[in-house]
């Protein structure tokens, strides 16, 4: 039975709500706090200073330090997953398959969690978890190969050692998460279109 | 005077030319070794372990783990300010200075301090140092914008953002860097070709 508007207990939903709201603030300031200091420069009293709370509620939030990097990097790899995984889905030609995974790759990766991914090294992670992640980067990387073979076949992109040219892309667009700022001269998505210009140009046929 | 040479005592100079290679000896193991485990999670004394030799004799040729990372680092920008100061003086026309550019940076980004450049944050250096290895990377950037710039007024590459197209070529060789292996099925040779392919493609004039 839902508390009525009025009632100052807050329902079972709405605890779990706002639980959520909490965990993502606590993931923003690791990430934030990570990004700009460096993961092992990272107390989590910083995090806990930036919040203003206690370093036992961010030990509630976030468990450990280790699991709030784990986690970021989870947010980051979840969304290359779905934007390869949209790109394959799609019906349109190779290289405007290509115009838009590398568009919205560069999203996801300028996000405040894809600068996490790219700028804290993953050896202060569990060996089997970080398996784990490096698994799900392979199958992004597949998908920007697959892609690449698809303009081969269908004529829309020059033929290229499609492992090479794949690591090149994403080697790129990671690289620009390494200077990339939120308040910089160019958007993520001015970024993005001038890279996708670039690789499409590269790959026009002849 | 030279010691003749059935001598059993060493010249000043073979005792300094040793002295250069038991420390080049030692910034190989610890390039290797923050490769290979990352900087926080090298200890001096696993570098010691891999030379066969104690923690003081690395102290003695290393001085601190923070000293063995700034090595790394400047032989490695060192290298980059070599080839993009030699392209500044090449003759030829921007598009082939371009092409040798590539290949040239991404042999020595993709050798052994290279690699260390690119895999170990530099947040462990003391910020004077930071802003000192910032600012050779920043003239690096300035010359490979300049190749660009050129081509655009000599016409053997078609005009463009030269500071986001910098940083794309630049970036995809860093990122190259952080998965290549000298054991793998790529030379660095082969991967600078394949870049610099991609890249002169990509700026070809209309």
């Amino acid at each position: 039975m839902p508390a009525s508007p009025s009632s100052p207990w807050k329902t079972a939903d709405d605890r779990l709500k706002e639980r959520e709201i909490k965990r993502e603030a606590v993931l923003l300031a690791a990430a934030r706090a990570f990004n700009e200091r460096g993961f092992h420069n990272t107390a989590l009293e910083d995090v806990a200073a930036d919040l203003k709370v206690t370093k036992p509620t961010i030990y509630y939030y976030g468990e450990s330090k280790e699991a709030l990097l784990a986690a970021c990097y989870r947010r980051a790899l979840d969304t290359l997953d779905d934007v390869t995984r949209q790109s394959e889905g799609d019906a349109a030609d190779a290289r405007t398959r290509l115009r838009v995974l590398i568009i919205a790759y560069g999203e996801a990766i300028l996000s405040i969690y894809g600068r996490c991914l790219t700028r804290v090294p993953d050896n202060s992670l569990s060996p089997p978890l970080r398996q784990e992640l490096r698994a799900i980067k392979r199958t992004v990387d597949d998908r920007i190969r697959r892609v690449l073979d698809d303009g081969a076949r269908d004529g829309t992109l020059k033929p290229t050692d499609t492992k090479m040219t794949a690591f090149a892309i994403a080697g790129a667009l990671n690289a620009a998460a390494l200077w990339f700022e939120e308040t910089g001269p160019s958007s993520a998505q001015q970024i993005g279109e001038h890279y996708a210009d670039l690789f499409v140009a590269a790959l026009q046929p002849a």
